[in-house]
């Protein structure tokens, strides 16, 4: 019904209701998160066909899930029963690069990629670099604030947004923030709807800040026999001033293996059992001086080895170890990613809890994290042929959010929250937190329209207790003639 | 009657009723809005004391207008008759400063140099310096999302803040954000506050991300013959992918101004007529090149002459020429300044613009600039006393909006919305920004508590045409039997 009615107004081509592109649509990367399945998935292809989604989506009292290429993992993007659900990636043009003014519009379906290289060509840089940034889509980014690598020098997603184009929940088209650099004039809607994970509208054009092209990084690998001397190191880092372009860590785990992946020696040999990898791209002899400090800093904190080259292709090559290391776990089983962000003082507590929650489920966690800005991901490596090691996973993955939370910390650096942390999310936000974000999702989505239930529920449920993931189904529209006659 | 209310629960020396206290808190610093007279002063010291004043002002239905030093520009920290001021200057604590992890934790009273000045001892650097930064408050920055010379480097306020304790209409206690310098989970609430002008609560404690303190600035100055020329070199800054840490623009009558104030010469004998101001922090060789590329920029764009220094003393100097430039200007009348941002290749067209709005009023509009971001301070010279040159500097005034909207760009850089410029910003946002706005302050503040009817009307007013300022007039509660009895 719902598919027919959105064929009617749409045309056959934008809509789909075949059961195996349905089941494809129907869940983003996280895999522990519930899904529902949908009642239609579309592809429009321009702003007007998403308001005419939105509203006979309205009309037909149907959810809309929205998502892009799906790599999110927290369940955000996942179906609920009935749904329709909003694919961007045919919203995939850049509309406009003005050098002049250092910004870029773009639609929500374009690679994450495409724009870095495109934007490239005119000596620009769009900072925000998830590790699926070759799949992954601006829209997705926004929706997600999502991070990478570059964070500890240049921010999330949302430090990179000037202005969003939003269809909002009764189909009307809202614009937010401004061309300019500068500009506080309202409340910073842009900042509202940038990490909303569709729960508040749909974005359909973006307009992104864009900065110079740094210089070619220069690049230090610093090894420790304990991980409490590299999380020293990090903290005298930040305590010393300085501001490296990129901060890695791996824990002895992710650094087995990335070796047994590689097939090399990344600093075992030497007793390392923690990795610093560190960048700076201040260029000339100002990097050269940042990365000398960071370096004798490491050797003060006891590394028993360190590593510096000016060749960016060296550079790309160690940074390669980092950035294997998800890949090389699935060598072990199924992975669940967490994504807890603590005070970078306490990032070696982080790593240790991580060892012992491992310890307690009898599960291989390995911490990779962006210890520039305490950003950590114990990534929990499972059979996900046995529900019993399933259980002990998702068991394993709370522990970490309440082991974060304890040492002054967030569920989520660059996530989300998604479906999987929503009865997290509470426990973050308080009970005040909890009512002002029901408020204002009342106060835009009224009827629940947007990806009802995730992140936090909408109208306080009758009961959530933790693991149990309440799916929302909607029965179908009582009459129908309403949507028959319209258009 | 409200004055004695508060005093029964406050105490006396929290609040204030004297009519000449009264007349000295009911307006800030922009001359041309309107002001009513408040029932009360209040100074709060502490965070239960506010939730009171807030519990209180709800209760008797009075509405609360929140100030700091009552520096700001647009009237947004006006009285309404009948109004609480809430004056934040007694919770100006420092109450924490972590280096480990770059934070510092401030009560909104807390004067913006006092706090640079503390975190510098700790070799830290707290970023936003609006020009009256011995004098504002960290809570007036909050609110107005405050910028300054740093933000073309260093972004405004909004980019220093990590979280805040917030006091909502109901009295409860919101905490946003985190302590982390990275953190997506929920929606930005904290994004939301800052910039609000004290509409949606009040701030009672800021978590403020601080930055290595960076090295001192090596400084230039170029001179050009054209206003034309000097923003032919900031859009040819901008396109090269430079990234200087200030970056400033004074035109013709600015410069004069300058000059008779300091009795010297800053390139009026040489023929210029338009200079650029520009610094790099960048440190070393670095900063070295980044200022001899813009100087052959500059040169390239037609500079009559130029001058670079590395000694900072030296900068400090040469930048007295644009700090004073305000100061000057008094010498000939009072002072009206606009807060216009536009895209960074509209900039000479926008100085070009207001020397023809100045030639039509018959007033004297001096623009200096943050030409870096775009964000320029046309400056309207007038007569206080003559009401029909009042009128035509208000007129003037509006015109150099007009023309910042039609070059693409923004009401407000930095200084807000106020009462001087709610019926611009609608203008601006368009029917569906401003039903936005409305339902988001509805949702947080049902009852039009906070700062009503500044930035924009709450709700849909009968009439409101420009110029006519439409003060709030609370009728007294018709019963005070409720407010004796509680406590």
């Amino acid at each position: 019904m719902t598919a027919d009615v959105l064929r009617a107004r749409l045309g056959p081509a934008v809509v789909q209701a075949d059961p195996d592109v349905m089941a494809a649509y129907a869940r983003d990367t996280m895999p522990l998160a519930a899904h529902g399945m949908p009642a239609a998935v579309v592809f429009p292809d321009n702003t007007e066909a998403v308001q005419t989604i939105v509203r006979t989506c309205a009309e037909l009292s149907v959810p809309i899930v929205t998502r892009g290429a799906g790599t999110g993992l927290t369940g955000a993007a996942n179906a609920v029963d009935g749904c329709v659900v909003l694919v961007t990636t045919k919203l995939n043009r850049i509309v406009e690069i003005d050098p002049g003014n250092r910004l870029a519009v773009v639609q929500p379906g374009v690679i994450n990629a495409e724009l870095r290289n495109t934007v490239a060509e005119y000596g620009l840089f769009y900072p925000p670099d998830p590790s699926s940034l070759d799949s992954c889509t601006i829209g997705g980014n926004l929706a997600t604030n999502a991070g990478g690598l570059c964070c500890v020098k240049y921010g999330v997603t949302a430090d990179a947004v000037l202005g969003l184009e939003v269809v909002l929940a009764d189909g009307s088209l809202l614009r937010t923030g401004r061309r300019t650099v500068k500009g506080v004039a309202g409340y910073d809607l842009t900042k509202l709807f940038v990490g909303s994970e569709g729960t508040l509208g749909v974005i359909t054009e973006a307009t992104l800040a864009l900065r110079p092209k740094p210089p070619a990084p220069s690049t230090l690998v610093a090894g420790f026999a304990e991980t409490v001397h590299a999380g020293n190191a990090v903290a005298a880092t930040i305590r010393a001033g300085l501001a490296p372009s990129l901060l890695e860590i791996m824990d002895a785990t992710s650094i087995e293996a990335a070796e047994a992946h590689l097939k090399t020696d990344l600093g075992t040999e030497d007793g390392c059992r923690a990795l610093l990898l560190c960048q700076s791209d201040s260029g000339g002899d100002v990097a050269r001086a940042e990365l000398e400090a960071i370096e004798r800093i490491c050797v003060a904190a006891g590394a028993r080895m360190t590593y510096v080259t000016d060749d960016p292709e060296d550079g790309r090559t160690l940074l390669h170890a980092r950035r294997v290391v998800l890949t090389a776990l699935e060598a072990y089983g199924a992975c669940l990613t967490d994504d807890v962000a603590v005070p970078r003082t306490r990032i070696a507590d982080l790593i240790s809890g991580c060892a012992r929650i491992g310890d307690t489920a009898g599960l291989r966690i390995a911490v990779v994290g962006h210890a520039g800005d305490g950003n950590m991901h114990p990534t929990i490596v499972y059979d996900p042929a046995s529900a019993e090691e399933r259980g002990r996973a998702r068991q394993a993955f709370d522990a970490i959010l309440r082991l974060g939370l304890s040492l002054g910390g967030t569920l989520t650096g660059e996530h989300g929250v998604g479906r999987i942390k929503r009865e997290w999310l509470e426990r973050e936000l308080g009970p005040v937190g909890l009512r002002v974000h029901r408020r204002i999702k009342a106060a835009l989505d009224p009827a629940n329209l947007f990806n009802p239930d995730s992140m936090f529920f909408a109208r306080n449920p009758v009961s959530h207790d933790g693991m149990l993931e309440k799916r929302c189904v909607r029965t179908p529209p009582r009459s129908s003639s309403k949507s028959k006659n319209a258009r």
